[in-house]
């Protein structure tokens, strides 16, 4: 699609918004039958509802639950079984590490292993933070030839390792089409990790001498006295969002992940503070230097992901409260949706699609009156998948020529 | 999609049961203005579809009417553009006979030729099925060299012949790339099968020696005096449904043809009656042993086939009926569908898209409160493509992980 919608681009000057309430779709409580949309008050999202275009999002296919990646690579317009991300990348992107192009990521655990080096724990006794920071340290300490090593703590017995080639190691550089070294089972010792692909030789066996550095090092440091390594991935290669709508593009969002993903596609990262007040007073502050504005709401899946219908219900009347400030800067395109559901009773994501609310002076309000699963469902959206979003965006913008004579 | 879903896919001891109506969806009757379903009374089916998400399925494409091999792929999952079943292979299901690997199975006509070997009737005055198993006894004495010949009775004038490689002939073995026999018209003789591909030269050469023989013994059987043949095919090659959805999969079907579809794709066939009631019982029975029911059900077809528009409204009523003991058993999600339209008003298969019901405690019920074409296409699901229809099942069964980090 992306191919097809470059060419159709002309400039203008209209402003997009699109404001990204993470984890929004929900479900029915069983106790009253309404999900959190349904139970909330939210008369600006439904007077908003009232004068647009509604519909469902549905991110990656039927029934297929998102990760954030494709969650959000959906949302930007990116057919995200086209375009993946790894875990490795995603998890630099959540630390905002800077990875770059031929670096490879991968996800670690800190782990316990047994005197025969078997696996007894694979996430260290859910080792603290500071923990992990000091033994990070050590970590640091190993080096491999040819490559720089970095290592980050992430949260618990989390971490990033990241390789990154010294000059040019011949055309092709490291490789992650490699294997994981964690078994997913205990009783076993760490796997060896090997090329999946024979370009992928050199970068495995410094993987695997990382992996017998790492077990020297943290020798006396049980329950944290190895590592498991998985999700090798290098920074996929996007079309750049900018180039492809011809559009100005920020991201404004408190959380690094997802500036993370809108980096990855090449989104201006607006600098903000940590709560929602000061994405809008960023947005306000940069309202005339961009065209289209990510701004990302979190609340609403932290909320979803701890099970807590009420706080997710209140989740979303905060941003409610908050819409005026967004209608008041009159934006020509306003679009509130989200990168997948999150619904209270399932405390995690969810499959189900995502409502949507497109308004525009030419969107063609379909008689929608309430931001809710049920009421958007019957939108004249219908249920469309998240890359459709974008051209459609483009296409209320007054920013995309016809197709064809 | 099954490479997608395969990787995502993990263990629960949830319940599934896949009702499949054969025939289901149906048109307005031009007198009432009302489809089958919008006639019928279906207390239970309603109170199903208020709990539940409703849509619509579609399983081949826009304007496309199924046959029953692509109605029930695109149930189990498989994109029917992609895996197709020919008609020789599911002739040979039709009549249960035993098909393996490598076997070229036919769809065959008795007909009738005058002096000159030209056919005067296609269908040989459509004998009685009597006289068929009369002659299909001659044709099983022709013998032909390195080959096991079967011929099997179908109804009326209909018969299956299957070729099957006496031991190892070959890497290649035979091939089901020939051209068919007959001309679709009358007044020319049946025309020389030919090899569509090189490799087949040798399994064409066995069919017209096998059709010569035929018009030698049947020489004195006027008017089935002749025999056509065409829709060669071997076995498809498909992907086993109890591997890529990891769910003990059984089938219960009183009809042949949907028991054969269902071992196709390598579920358990389980051995039940000539009735519905048989199958319910046969449901409960194995309640235990499996995860997945396929349980058909034919009187809805068998109705709209016959054009008779009140016995579809006594089948759907009837099915009605039996709902409550399919919902005692307590399964995690039930669905509802069929495997193409039915309009009686049309005598046989339709374009129709089908009324899906998917309740699950997750399935987040969208307000549709009857099971009819028309309230379904207001449904949270939209119009679906029908091997869409499995990983949301998987999904309300809570057996799939979800899709990048």
């Amino acid at each position: 699609m992306l191919d097809v919608i470059a060419p159709l681009v002309i400039s203008n000057t209209t402003k997009i918004v699109l404001v990204s309430l993470d984890g929004l779709g929900g479900l029915p409580r069983p106790e009253t039958g309404r999900s959190e949309l349904e139970t909330a008050r939210l008369p600006n999202l439904s007077a908003l509802a009232a004068e647009a275009a509604c519909g469902l999002i549905r991110h990656v296919a039927p029934g297929i639950t998102p990760g954030s990646g494709p969650g959000h690579l959906g949302l930007f317009g990116y057919d995200p079984l086209h375009y993946q991300v790894g875990r490795g990348v995603l998890e630099a992107l959540g630390i905002e590490f800077d990875l770059r192009a031929g670096d490879i990521a991968a996800r670690g655990n800190f782990c316990t292993v047994d005197r025969a080096g078997r696996i007894t724990d694979r996430r260290a006794g859910r080792i603290a933070t500071e923990v992990n920071v000091r033994l990070t340290e050590r970590l640091r300490r190993i080096r491999l030839p040819g490559v720089e090593v970095f290592v980050e703590t992430g949260k618990d017995y989390r971490f990033v390792l990241v390789l990154r080639a010294r000059g040019r190691r011949g055309a092709g550089g490291l490789s992650a089409r490699l294997s994981e070294s964690d078994p997913q089972m205990l009783g076993k010792p760490p796997l060896p990790v090997k090329a999946l692909d024979p370009r992928a030789k050199a970068t495995a066996t410094l993987v695997n001498r990382f992996i017998a550095e790492a077990g020297r090092v943290l020798a006396d440091a049980a329950p944290a006295n190895m590592v498991l390594l998985r999700g090798f991935d290098q920074l996929p290669k996007l079309p750049r969002f900018p180039e492809v709508f011809g559009l100005r593009s920020a991201a404004i969002a408190a959380y690094p992940m997802y500036r993370g993903l809108a980096r990855l596609v090449g989104m201006d990262i607006l600098k903000t503070g940590t709560t929602f007040a000061d994405e809008l007073a960023t947005l306000r502050e940069h309202w005339d230097t961009h065209d289209f504005f990510f701004v990302h709401y979190k609340d609403t899946d932290m909320a979803g992901e701890n099970g807590d219908f009420d706080a997710k219900v209140s989740a979303l009347e905060r941003l409610d409260d908050a819409l005026p400030e967004i209608r008041a800067l009159k934006p020509d395109v306003l679009i509130i949706s989200g990168d997948h559901a999150t619904p209270s009773v399932l405390s995690g994501h969810g499959w189900q699609p995502v409502p949507v609310i497109v308004w525009s002076r030419y969107c063609g309000a379909d008689g929608v009156t309430a931001f809710t699963e049920r009421a958007c469902s019957t939108g004249s959206l219908g249920v469309m998948p998240a890359q459709h979003l974008m051209p459609l965006v483009m296409a209320n913008a007054l920013r995309l020529t016809k197709f064809g004579a």
